[in-house]
């Protein structure tokens, strides 16, 4: 899809990062003059975030299956992308998400192992050729995210997965990020001062070319 | 699967007389002496009903897009089908179904005109080779059924489609109740009496079978 806004996305483990990257990203993408949505996944409508509640909380006496939660995830995207996401775009306006597909893929393709023909089928029918312009993968180790997550308070029925669970979810995430050339990866096992600098970098790159 | 219980459904358009089919149809299969579990689609379970409710609302200034109606329906069905149906069939119970598959295709594939294809491959994550023991379809001319919906009180975001929704959902309904060997399909459009003798005996029938 040719648009005149660009959709960027910023993705990654529980405490990689993504809220203090979301913020340094729309003052890059303000500061150059663009009108800017942002939106997180999954969520961003009343609908999508009525969907977030169903899938995310612990149920009483009911598994959540990992087909749900598939279906969830792609039945927010679909609200998302056809209320908020194109129609921003369409405008002229650019989209900074907080998570977006790559989510999918990592979480439940390698952190649930569910089969890659699935999701495919999924993404042709929620997204068919719809991708992010920009992506920022921001690279945590699973233990190290975990502990910055869980220093942050209540986690959700996904975020007290076991520690292999994200091992597998990292893997799959860093395969994803070397294979898309739109994705940089950035390095959070670092300072502050350091991830910062090489997301401006990665951004003022990707503005000025 | 092979199980011990059996999974009997009962489809149709909204105004059909699904309600009292299902108490007639509970009735001969507790006289012939099976325990009985009975469910409705989409619902079921504490998550599945709270995706029906997030589904069947009109929601302000968000369209529901054919995609996320979908996927919705899906992931009820796999909460209700891992959770209460496929539990029951094992441990030797029967199961009634007020809708299941046939209605999404009927309705998202006939009424929504969404790709076959889409929907294979939704069955083919949800359902794989999961299919009713038997389905009793009962038929109605769409403007009589809506006729009877309409008067029962307040309609939900889908019955209150336009009649041609109905018309192209009950043509795929009835193409596909005549290609199922194990679908019966119940003329509606006579007297409840008549309609009931059909029922009875169609599901004698199958009992004895």
């Amino acid at each position: 899809m040719q648009t005149a806004g660009k959709f960027i996305v910023i993705e990654g483990l529980e405490g990689a990062g993504k809220s203090s990257a979301v913020a340094l990203v729309k003052q890059h993408i303000e500061s150059a003059g663009h009108s800017l949505v942002t939106t997180r996944e999954p969520g961003g409508t009343p609908m999508a975030e009525a969907i977030r509640a169903c899938v995310k909380q612990q149920w009483q006496d009911e598994t959540v299956t990992v087909e749900a939660e598939l279906l969830l995830m792609y039945a927010a995207r679909a609200q998302l992308m056809h209320n908020v996401i194109i129609p921003a775009l369409k405008q002229g306006q650019w989209v900074l998400g907080d998570r977006h597909d790559m989510s999918s893929q990592a979480y439940q393709g390698g952190g649930r192992m569910i089969d890659s023909s699935m999701l495919d089928a999924l993404r042709q029918i929620t997204l068919k050729d719809f991708r992010p312009d920009f992506t920022l993968y921001l690279d945590v180790e699973p233990a190290e995210g975990l502990k910055r997550a869980r220093g942050r308070g209540e986690l959700d029925r996904i975020e007290v997965e076991h520690l292999d669970f994200f091992v597998r979810t990292r893997e799959r995430y860093l395969s994803l990020a070397k294979a898309d050339l739109k994705c940089v990866i950035i390095n959070t096992m670092q300072s502050i001062e350091l991830v910062q600098q090489d997301i401006s970098a990665a951004l003022t790159q990707y503005l000025e070319a």
